[in-house]
């Protein structure tokens, strides 16, 4: 999976501004997203330029689905939740990356999506850790 | 790719109300989204009960890819779009849905998300026509 692509890679600044790094799987970078309203990892491709999941080779596409489905199941499971959004936007940070946003029938923002209605609210330093510590269990749990 | 699943499907109604259907390809049925203010098609993969990606089979779920990526970069290149959009969200419908909507920085929601901001606004009879016949063919040239 180790190619010229990757070689180049850097991830957006907006992006490691507002995310802590979980872990890195084979083809994406496993990102939380600093929110405590919603339980919310983002997958980045390590493929530099790609803006477009389509923009991705052929294995590449296969093993972004992998892991999408493997965070997604795991996240869901983890936290019983009731509905999962998995999305790539990136109509603001256009470096391709994949949102995974556990849903509640209670959370702030339901039934509409999470993006851009409310201001993030970062977790405290405290819960950062129990989360980090809880989420990156999941992570190393498949390709840590 | 026809198995049990697929023989008990149904379209949930409220998709149905508010598309027009395009074509049925060998997993998903190939949907327009009837609200003229953006080029939106939906993928609906044809395994009854399925609310999330990860519920699908392996095969159903590389299918769902192929699809999506061929339909992904299809609208983009007919549309000439800036951004393209892929989300399975299903908050108000839960049944697997997979949006694909091209984005303009020139469209009503940019930079937002388009689900739940402005209401629908549906193409006239005569621009409907068009659409069906301009998208049809991309349907048709793929697994029509």
């Amino acid at each position: 999976m180790r190619n010229a692509m990757e070689a180049g890679f850097k991830l957006d600044h907006r992006l490691e501004n507002d995310t802590v790094k979980l872990a890195s799987w084979p083809l994406s970078e496993v990102l939380l997203m600093n929110d405590s309203q919603y339980p919310w990892v983002i997958l980045v491709p390590r493929h530099e330029g790609a803006t477009e999941i389509y923009q991705l080779t052929i294995d590449e596409q296969a093993q972004l689905l992998k892991e999408s489905a493997f965070l997604g199941e795991a996240l869901m499971t983890l936290c019983s939740g009731e509905k999962l959004n998995v999305a790539a936007l990136g109509n603001v940070v256009n470096q391709l990356h994949l949102h995974h946003v556990v849903r509640f029938s209670s959370d702030k923002a339901w039934p509409g999506p999470v993006w851009g209605k409310y201001s993030v609210v970062p977790y405290s330093d405290d819960a950062l850790k129990g989360v980090i510590g809880l989420l990156g269990s999941i992570a190393d749990k498949c390709w840590g």
